[in-house]
Parts: C-alpha cells; sequence; structure tokens
C-alpha cells in the first residue's frame, strides 16, 4: 500500500484528520483540488472557531495548512476521480495517478450553489455570504436580502431576523418549498418583505455590496434594492461523486457516530457528510474523529455495530 | 426565565457552545466549578487543535475564555447540584442558587481518576499524564509507564508502543481486564515488561519525571524504574450525577447525533458525553453543535427522531 490514510479534502476536516493520522505516524497522503484551508479561506472574517475571536478566511486557511504541513503529510494538488476496492483497502483514483491505501476518509465538502451573476463572485465574503451563521452578525441593523425558499433559506432567514433591520425574501417561485413550520414561524416576523417569482439579476457594490437588481419573472419588471448583503440559499453540491457509499437524497455521506460510511475503511467528515449543520469548528472535530476512527481501524479495535447499512450495487447502479 | 441557555461548565465544549448562542442572541450564562478552560488547562503543552501548532495549555485556556468573554455571557463561578425540570424548561440549582432556563448544554466534563500518590500532582503535565494521544510524541525513543489494565490503558499502550522504546505496563492484579483484542494485539508488543500485581507508590522528578517506585503488592518488594512519563488509566468519572438523563454504564450522558439528551431542552456536549474519544477539537465542534442545536430547539425546529430513549425514573431510582 502507497498510504495507511488517504485524506480528500483539504479544509478543516481534512487538515485535522491529517494532523491526527501523521500524529500517530500513518503514512498520510492529503489531496485538494483547488485550495489548501478549503471554502472557508473565501470568507471575509471568522468569528466563531474557538481560540480565534477574529481571524480572516485567508490567514485561518494558511494557520490550518501549516498546522498540518508541520507532520508532513504529503499534500497532494488534484482533483478525485474514484475511489476503488481492491485487497485490503482502497486505490484513489485522481489526476496525480492512482494510489494505493487501507483507510479513506473523505472530507471534500460541498459546494454552494451560485446565482451565476455578475457581482456575485466579486463581492463573495463582502457582503455576498452562504452563511448567516458566520457572517449575518456583521449585518446588524442593516437591510439584507435573503434568495432561495427551501430550508435554509428560511432557517438561516429566521436567524437573521434577530439581528438585522429588514429582510428581503427573493423567491422564484410564488410559494415556499420550506417544512411548514419554518413557513409559519417566518410568516410571523415583521420585518419580512417577500418579492415573489422573483431572481436577483444582478449586484452592485462599491468595495462591498451596496444592493441588488431583481427581475419579477411573470412581468418582466426589474427594480433596484439597497442592501448591505446578499444571502444565497439555492442549495448546496456536496462533492461526493467519486465514491460509492450509503450517502441521503441530496449526496451527503451517512456515516455512524464515529464518522464510519457503510464501506468498511472510508469514514467521512465536515461538509460532505450528512448532518444538522455545517461549521468549520465542527468539521475541525469531525476530521480528528474519522482519523482516530481510522486509526482504530487500522489496528483492529474499531467496532463497526453502528455503521450505516452495506451499499447495494444495483441500487446506485440503478 | 432567567435566560435561554444554560452552559454547565466552562472548558472547550462549554466555552464553543457560548460562543454560537451569544452570536445568536440566546441569553446565556456558563457555570464552571472550577477554572474556566477546563481541564485541558493543565496540559503542558497542546499540539493537535487545528490551527494552534503549539500551545500551552493555560495559554490556550486563556485564549478560548477570551473569546467566549467576548460575547458577554454571564460567567458564573459555581458549583451545579441539580437540574431539576419546571413549565417551559429547567432550573439549575448551584452554590450560586437556582437559576431557570429554556435549556440546558451540559458540558461538565470528566476528571480522570488519580493514584494518590507522592510526585502524582507535583508533575502532573510534566511528565504525568492521562493523554496518550496529546503527550505520547513527546516521548518519543523513551521509556514511560502505563498504569491500568483496561480498554483505556490498553488502547493508548497501543498507540504509545509506537512512538516510545519501551513501556512498563503496571497493573494491581494478574490478569488485564481489557477486552481479548486489545488483549492479543498488546501480547505481540516487543517493547512492554508486565509489572503484574503491582502499584506505583511515588513518582519522582526534577523538573519532570524521572522515575517511579513500584510495589509487589503480593511479595511487598519495591523497585524503583528510571521513566519519563507516567500514563494513568484507572478510569474517569464523567461529572454528571447532578442530571437525570438517560447514560451509560459508567455515567456518560447518551445523545443523538445532534447532542440531543434523552429530557427535551438538555443537551450534552464533550467529555462528559458517550463517546469513542476525548479530544479538545472535538469538544469545541460538539458544544457548537448542540448550541445550534439547542438554538433551533428554542426556535421550535429541532426535529427529535433519534432522541435516546426517555429516562424511566423508576430504573433510575432503583
Amino acid at each position: 500500500m502507497d498510504y495507511d490514510v488517504i485524506v480528500i479534502g483539504g479544509g478543516p476536516a481534512g487538515l485535522s484528520a491529517a494532523v491526527y493520522t501523521r500524529r500517530a505516524e500513518l503514512k498520510t497522503a492529503i489531496i485538494e483540488k483547488l485550495t489548501f484551508g478549503g471554502i472557508i479561506t473565501t470568507t471575509d472574517l471568522i468569528e466563531n472557531y474557538l481560540g480565534f475571536p477574529a481571524i480572516s478566511g485567508a490567514d485561518f486557511g494558511k494557520a490550518i495548512q501549516q498546522h498540518a504541513m508541520k507532520y508532513n503529510p504529503d499534500m497532494i494538488q488534484a482533483e478525485v476521480h474514484a475511489v476503488k476496492p481492491i485487497e485490503g483497502g482502497y486505490a484513489v483514483e485522481s489526476d496525480a495517478g492512482s494510489l494505493t491505501t487501507k483507510t479513506v476518509i473523505v472530507a471534500s465538502g460541498a459546494a454552494p450553489k451560485k446565482l451565476g451573476i455578475p457581482g456575485e463572485n466579486e463581492y463573495f465574503g463582502r457582503g455576498v455570504s452562504t452563511c448567516a451563521t458566520c457572517d449575518g452578525p456583521f449585518f446588524a441593523k442593516r437591510d439584507v436580502a435573503v434568495v432561495g425558499g427551501g430550508d435554509s433559506a428560511l432557517s438561516e432567514g429566521l436567524y437573521l431576523s434577530r439581528l438585522v433591520n429588514k429582510i428581503y425574501l427573493i423567491h422564484r417561485r410564488d410559494k415556499l418549498r420550506a417544512e411548514p413550520i419554518l413557513q409559519k414561524r417566518f410568516s410571523e416576523l415583521s420585518n419580512v418583505e417577500y418579492l415573489w417569482n422573483s431572481v436577483v439579476t444582478k449586484i452592485a457594490g462599491e468595495k462591498k455590496v451596496t444592493g441588488i437588481t431583481v427581475k419579477n419573472v411573470t412581468t418582466g419588471e426589474e427594480q433596484e434594492i439597497n442592501v448591505s448583503a446578499v444571502f444565497i440559499y439555492i442549495g448546496e453540491v456536496p462533492q461526493t461523486s467519486f465514491v460509492d457509499v450509503k450517502k441521503d437524497e441530496n449526496g451527503y455521506i451517512m456515516t455512524d457516530e464515529n464518522m464510519q460510511t457503510s464501506s468498511p475503511g472510508i469514514f467521512a467528515a465536515g461538509d460532505c457528510r450528512h448532518s444538522l449543520t455545517k461549521q468549520a469548528i465542527i468539521s475541525a472535530g469531525e476530521g480528528a474523529l474519522a482519523a482516530i476512527a481510522a486509526q482504530m481501524y487500522i489496528e483492529g479495535r474499531l467496532r463497526s455495530k453502528e455503521r450505516p447499512e452495506a451499499v447495494n450495487p444495483q441500487r446506485i447502479l440503478s
């Protein structure tokens, strides 16, 4: 085997896992397709990762990358295409070739879906956000837009409603698709203006977001609205297509409480995992737990009574 | 209600929880009986909390306490005696009186049992340790003692065996009580010397640990052994006696994957919780998750399908 552990993904979950596996003297590679540090490096300011009262996403990314590098895992810049079972482990196939390993920790994250409109990338982290819990407090007493009509939009909107002055809820349909209790609670808020059948076509700014252009898809009418932030909740795409393990209906990986997937020796941690919420500190903790579980698996001392049911290949292929 | 959330325990789990509940503008108290920062403040050097490549336990404790204090939770120095259900929440009874709250996050940790011998407290964090994963790498290629014969002693001993020169396994009985697979694997190690029917009676040192005195309880014979570290695994005591929720046979609190206990509105996080392993980064992640779950509970949007079965008071009292 080339490795004891291959970690797929170099964000907080993957880097925390590597710190633990390397400290346990397991031969470890981390494979990352974009930025070591993960998607959180795009956040303007992080205030909720315990120990760092205020740090930029970029500096945080550097700090956690350097922490992992102290233990010399092999850090490989490549995109993973497949994880295939072999005798005694797995072959991880990527742009960097095929590497063999006893265990795999999938920490590949989830990419928020984007609107694909002008200003969105330019002001991401400076008013454009996909995380109210992270960025909401920066916009206390301001006006903000929330885009979307599902559970995430309303759930995060409820959180925002207690902080901001006013929320414009912008949804492309004429009714919400969030679960009823969220809709009921949202309807009781006094500081929400609904823009139905509407899409955001442009985000304007000057260093930071200053406003949006909203188009009514029924009438074709456009209006400009002053907001300090746009929170986008039109879905996420977990980056898990390369691995055949049990997943939920949205592609997030199912695990037991020890981060074990349905395939023995494959673990998952962080935003790619089926869970209540996505936060860097939670991902770092899950990465550490997955690493300790992988180590125990290699040493033959990990119980697997709670592992999710094995994948039925027929069901996946059909 | 006096509070939305009362957090019991001021270590990494409790402080991380408070950061999240305060950022969500929930009225929050943290009650700690000893040191804000938690038991980890007694560790010499922390190298495995992602983002801090090397920090003393004392400095880490200060950093995480200051992070939480930025959000002004009420920080109360007191010992909690009971958590009692009341209409709409709980009354938390402590040396500081009775405080009412909608939700409780139990983050009260676990205290390792100590040997109660000379030198033990004096050299704690400087050779005396209760965490091989934390401190093992400092003793690479050295001789160390492991005290105990249960799962923890052997599990952590297996980890140490790959790092250190030699392990003296000191056990007060003539056979181990760890699970068979751990005993089998431990017996295959070439760098372990067993001292059966033996107890450590003294830890000697000079700034750091230099050796121990071991007494054979059958023959009464004493010998001195040079070691650089003593890892003590004679059990832990979770600090959970004040709360009536479902626990495992050792007193650790059972939760679902969202940190919910068997009592609605009571959550648990960190070392007091039933889990695979105990690590500061994992505790901080669990504290954040418990806080988000508590917030959702207050807002009426937390599902409880996986909550551990409700406690049967008869069973607890009998």
